[in-house]
């Protein structure tokens, strides 16, 4: 039976400020990529999204992201690649302390916004992310757009790298994603998306925005959380995949 | 041979900004107290001075504050118990982080600022602070004023108290710190201070401001980092506690 | 014909996080507190809110509050006296700055949660608040909580001091607000709201929590704009005042 | 007479961290660009350094910055223009809010760090900085790289732009900064400074680091604050320059 992994970007609350609906989307996702506190999230926010996640066996992953709390992460900023691995380790300690508290633990790291954009392309920004997960600790798996840098170097530096899908994009006929301000790049029919996620786990293959049929391989794939109608297309992508006889279960756990 | 503890506190600068003499300090100290990120330090300075600490053998706490960067975590905040609570695990967690690259782990729990101050009355912020640091790891010791509220709760809940004593501080007659804003609450003189941790140290008793001989017993005297001469007292008050011999150790060490 | 202000608080999103359904209240307040960046708000929001309330012919006042993002203003903190009037001093001048872009000004300052209980009560802020008011333009009025300590040092200093009364908050017979924590602080019945505030701007008294009814003068009534329905509660209020031939209009606008 | 005009970068403390010496280098200069809270600067570093220039007939400039106290604004962050024009309008009205306390204005406007970079190169941020300048006051000067996007943006929107030359930075033979981290980037003798700063603003000219004597035009010199001796160099600057018999003298006051 093929398995599959369903994530969602939790936690990314601020203080006074809500996002998201993470315990409904808890009880959908196998995997929670819980923000670290540096563009979202505080030690609040860590602890419950972490507590919750544990009680209910969702893997706990760290969303990583910029020191941005004021842009949300979505600024690309050129920080030294020392001292992003620095403001890496940092994020990822300090969830992994709420994972412990709540009997889980960190198992993988994936960038947010910015980081997640840059990390694909530079191998600067790349190398800092993969080293901070690696001298934390070995055995986390590092998640990201498929054929990046990112990825890459993780894989070259003995990590296991986690390639994503996102159920909700549409893809160009190289597999990048289509850019956000250009037409059809975020697909709204809940039917579209769970066809399109269905095929891509069993049969390997989505339909690019130019109608070309390109071979497309994740371990992971990503449903948002902030979106209207988010929970609703959650449920729709999990019912899908259960359907079509697909496992989901964390790409952490053996299979 | 009777032992006492040398800390310090370290890791405070901030980005561009610089503080204090961190690398002569770890050359004296037994403790380093470490800042997390809330009311002063840096992922990278954290990461440093951690790697300095390990490679010296100089024990590693978590110096946890307000998040008050602005503030330097001097301004008492009436933060809600649990929400405190949760602001410390994540300080201390992060920390760890550091400790642990560099092969060593935090060790104790020491309060900053104003927090410091207000866990030695207030039974809820020390309620608060004792119960991060049980959940996080109950090897862990909590640092505090001698006499305090928070060292209390932290041996009712079965940490290990630790009492601090102030090597440049005037204390009254009731073993409480002269405030900062009268005259004589700190004392300049080398000698003096010296004179004063060896008596400290060895008798377990220390001259009040009002010249009253009072009974008084701390496992570790803080030295400060932040004054004009600092480094130059720290070496005298090692050098006259080892003269007197008197063994430094961490207190985090088995004697 | 009597005129009564109704003021909001708003402009109170931070970056990605949305609060309060600003543009609906603008079409109901004759006043705007208009968050600063220190509790909440940011530029665009500000500039934003400050277009559109211009844009109505609302007044706009500075929100001002402890620089605290993450506790949203509303953890009290003992700032010292200089320190916290240069923070509002700060706070009024940014907003001042988007205030004028928009053809408007700052016409008061009112602070926000923590600050606001705080200043109430306690002369050596209220102090700090009063000082940084007076100094940034005499002709600014303060708001504040009826018979607070604010208000009686603002009007000491020679400025304008307009009392606030809280449309959907129960009264003890002293006048101060029921603490939020006892059972009925908040009404949540729209039509009592709306008698209570024709009542107390008509007949200057209110009925407290124990059935007395006390005197009471407000000139400006604050609705909320966070709470479930608190559009809906707002229009209400409007409408009832209006129906009562009571004319709604800012408290900076000569009668 | 021709005159020139010093200028230095100021008020760069932020909480309990202090850099350079503001107090010594408001004796030597004619102009002082403030941080403004989002790079460095906090509300009652401002009013100081506002008041201080004020009193000595400095004219006040605001640096403005990313927001990035943590990377001290020297991370390249790709903000969005109307983002950015925000955050540099909130931090000009903070200052002047200082700046009118102490009987002066912001007369110009100067960015900082990354910004200061990216704003010689990039129109869109260039048109940012400018937008945000023009709407909040067309009479304030905006400073820039000699030869920068910004300062031709400026010009062409209306606004007076100020080519700043660097007292201690080598140039290429193309009149732009040799980098930081080449060999000979700056300049440490105090004598060649002077001599090179006499030359610049007496002729027009400088030898660039190939030795090739270019064309060169600057209506301000920056001597740096932060550097050591900075205060020294700072003072031998301004005496060749008055010994050169050039008047030194703000660049917003008339000839």
């Amino acid at each position: 039976m093929t398995a599959i992994d369903l994530n969602c970007d939790l936690g990314e609350a601020f203080g006074a400020w809500r996002m998201g609906e993470d315990e409904a989307l808890l009880g959908v996702v196998s995997s929670a990529s819980v923000a670290c506190g540096f563009h979202a999230g505080d030690p609040s926010t860590m602890r419950r999204t972490c507590a919750s996640a544990a009680e209910r066996g969702v893997a706990i992953g760290a969303h990583v992201g910029y020191r941005d709390l004021a842009g949300f992460g979505r600024r690309p900023m050129r920080v030294p690649a020392a001292e992003l691995a620095d403001e890496i380790t940092y994020q990822i300690a300090a969830l992994d302390g709420f994972a412990r508290l709540a009997g889980s633990r960190v198992s993988y790291v994936k960038p947010h916004g910015a980081l997640y954009n840059t990390v694909a392309v530079d191998p600067e920004q790349a190398g800092a992310l993969v080293e901070a997960v690696r001298r934390y600790d070995e055995d986390l798996a590092v998640v990201g757009l498929a054929g990046s840098a990112g990825l890459r170097i993780a894989a070259e530096q003995g990590l296991t790298a986690v390639a994503e899908a996102f159920a909700d994009r549409a893809y160009t006929r190289r597999g990048t994603l289509v850019p956000r301000w250009e037409a059809g790049a975020v697909l709204h029919d809940p039917d579209t998306i769970v066809e399109r996620c269905v095929t891509m786990v069993r049969e390997k293959r989505v339909t690019a925005v130019d109608g070309t049929e390109i071979e497309f391989s994740a371990q992971t794939v990503c449903v948002h959380g902030d979106t209207p109608g988010a929970v609703e297309i959650a449920r729709k992508v999990r019912a899908g995949l259960e359907q079509a006889a697909l496992e989901l279960r964390a790409f952490t756990e053996a299979g």
